[in-house]
């Protein structure tokens, strides 16, 4: 059961005022993290977001009558080691939404939120995509891959599109659920992160299990020859109290492809839950003339999480990357210069609270 | 009536600590835009704004009895379809003061708030300053005139100021209504806004009618030879339940003028209302030796709002700007490159959702 | 008493939700400033903070049972009379903590906060670091001294540190109070103003008096050659009404040192109260071969607060900074340019709401 409790209502400029429902929530993460690089050293420091990515919220939903209601969602992504936006000229990166949704024909809504393919990868992530343990550690540190030969240095759609319309599936279909999304271009320039996009989702969800695909893709006149796609299919399923996960995530552009596996489980044990991980990025082709075949890399993580509330928990997470050929992968945090095929190593404990 | 529930009360550092009340509020307003500009191309995006700026408030207001009361207001503005501040730098840049008010003498107000003169027009702009039929597409959008010569690109104090400190009347004086503004130059540079500006606005409102006369002056030694005036004046009017509004303003700096005028329509139709507007901008004399004779321009704009509640409506816009001479103004949105005297043509459908 | 309204709850990530309790507070103080610098000139302006930092906060807390609590805290500072924030790039640069508490074991607190040695001279100063009467006139406002030496024109330690871990003492030891913190410099860069700091305080508060000492140490290979250090000791007594403090702090840096001395007062009458103080601040040594010995100065601040109610106050102060030598200390917001060893005079009349 959701809580939301009402806090104000003013009608700002459109002169009309009314009760209305604003939630304002988030979660504050902060773990002392070290991490090893073999052959270069050892770094100490406090992380923000080891379980859950420091955010603020600002989000509420309007009852229309008949079915319909309005709602609006504003994130803010932070760290909180640091007091630092994680993007100050982009304050809300997270998510700047407003929707119109009907419960019996789906959603639409306008802005900036997850394209389909991250939100079809992230959900079979037992770190959901944050801490030393996170897939992302491999899936969007490739920058030698096509994501670099698609988007450079510049901010890309492997995760969020701004200035996207999507459709999404009302509950109650039987079981499916997912959506599409389209982002205008706008003429705009790569470096600001416009770029076009086209992507769906399709998902079934049974009693003991799941199963879902996506396909994103991007063009980008002014940075890449050709479209950047990223296509995802994953499925999950439970097995008593333990459930495990299985993911496939492939990124390609010209004749650069990386590939991505994700194997992950959740077993609860006491208050808590223990999470594993075995995560491989597979590169092949070449960027710009250079071969990437030799970078590849797999990742192992295990993390406990101890639940002293239903929003607070302290947890323990371990990890270690593994790098093939000139690959040089590394757990966030450490000290610059690992060598091609050096391994890297990461251990944090902290705290989160979502409020 | 307003609806303004209790949500917190700390004086954080003043040691004190007592009930208050906090309202968090805002607007969500993302559209479908497509621009065409004559001889140029179409481009089509996804705008925040059409019908009202998105935005973020904090504020409220304490009872000190006697009639006396103290009040905050913090008003950020941003991009919904980005998720991004519309200036990073001033993050609360739409308002932020903090005033004591006596019912029977006024209210004084410090901080950055709007000048006297833009509340003397958008008020009788039907779509309110934003969206593809705003006034501001030809009245902000002249740096040709008058603005470039005072201000250049910097910031100018055609819609708001710094550093001000206003006294404005209390409600009811009889159906009179106005202030007076006076903004400290604070010895600053122009690039940072800081400009010195006295000002004032005096309106009387009747039951079926309105009519307000205001006057802005800015200086500015750094970067202007001499003052920067902006004058307004306008009235509406009721004829059942159709409004119809007549406003004019004109800026000023050494050689150049640019008079403004507007003719404005609201007509309540079904569960909505139609708007019309017609918009005229026209400069003459000169900015740096250079003509601004020919830069003149017309805009009709065609729009209407659908409620869906009091906080919630879908909206359609359509308008026309029409160059003459040398002028380029264009509808915001469309590719670059319009020639002198051509035409730019905007549509949006969008949705508009007050929290 | 504290107030604390329950507004939301939903624990965003981490699929789980319950209620929570959400405080938005915070401060909006502007006053109108007069700075006079001796042989310059005279500079009026608006300036936002003079009894008070104006701030947005947004914490809570949940209780968890058996004694525990964990609290999140998020702190922004702003600048009133603008909109601007304080450091846009590092938004909530105030606090952004999130903690676990026991009432017998005390508090840990991982985030950016005060550095212990700030805590334990802020709480002697009647003017509370703020204004024309702040001792941070004197104080923060010595980059000739072993703050330069230490940390150049960087984000220096000596109010606040990012990174940090905390623990502190319950409320309960018999009158005892203080903690420790340690900051995990992180091989990061000085300019980014990650710096590893340790540093302790411990108090007694006993019913009409009280006491305390703290010590911090900065180290930063990157600028500095030793350590900054920042040792703080202060006594605060009350007489009757009055209430009288007194303090000292020392920073010191290779061959530099510079000694802050403070003598406050704090005495009611009416509905408010006089504050007084005297600050000193001594440099001696040297920094980077250059003598600064003759750098001295000392500040006189006169101030009456009040209050319209607990949460509102008007304010007026005055201060004068009496400059020896080469000094050029000076009262914010005045023009550039003192000579060495000339006077600067401020005042300042304002409004500050709590909220």
């Amino acid at each position: 059961m959701k809580t939301v409790l009402a806090i104000a209502a003013v009608a700002a400029s459109a002169g009309a005022q009314a009760q209305s429902s604003v939630t304002v929530a988030g979660v504050a993460d902060a773990a002392i993290r070290q991490v090893s690089n073999d052959g270069v050293g050892t770094d100490r420091s406090l992380a923000s977001g080891g379980n859950a990515t420091s955010r603020l919220i600002v989000r509420g939903t309007e009852d229309l009558g008949d079915g319909l209601s309005a709602a609006f969602w504003l994130e803010h992504g932070l760290a909180l080691d640091t007091g630092t936006p994680a993007q100050a000229t982009q304050f809300w990166d997270r998510r700047s939404t407003v929707s119109l949704a009907s419960k019996s024909l789906g959603e639409i809504r306008a802005g900036r939120d997850f394209v389909p393919s991250y939100s079809n990868w992230s959900r079979y992530d037992p770190f959901a995509y944050v801490g030393v343990g996170s897939s992302s550690n491999l899936v969007s540190a490739s920058p030698t891959g096509p994501i670099r030969g698609a988007f450079g240095s510049n901010p890309n759609t492997t995760v969020r599109a701004s200035n996207s319309v999507q459709w999404l599936m009302p509950s109650g279909w039987g079981g499916l659920e997912g959506g599409v999304m389209v982002a205008a271009g706008e003429g705009g320039l790569a470096a600001n992160g416009q770029h076009k996009v086209v992507g769906a989702r399709v998902g079934y969800a049974a009693a003991g299990w799941g199963v879902s695909a996506a396909h994103s893709r991007t063009t980008n006149d002014l940075t890449a020859d050709d479209a950047f796609t990223d296509s995802a299919v994953g499925a999950n399923a439970g097995f008593g109290v333990v459930r495990v996960s299985a993911a496939w995530r492939r990124f390609r552009q010209l004749d650069a492809t990386q590939t991505n596996l994700l194997l992950g489980a959740w077993v609860p044990m006491g208050s808590g839950e223990w999470k594993l991980s075995w995560t491989r990025a597979n590169l092949s082709g070449q960027v710009g003339g250079t071969s990437i075949d030799d970078n590849d890399a797999s990742q192992i993580a295990l993390g406990y999480v101890y639940n002293l509330s239903k929003r607070s928990a302290l947890y323990g997470t371990l990890s270690r990357i593994t790098n093939s050929g000139a690959a040089t992968y590394v757990v966030p945090g450490g000290p610059k210069g690992l060598a091609g095929g050096d391994s890297s190593r990461g251990i944090e404990a902290g705290l989160r609270h979502s409020f």
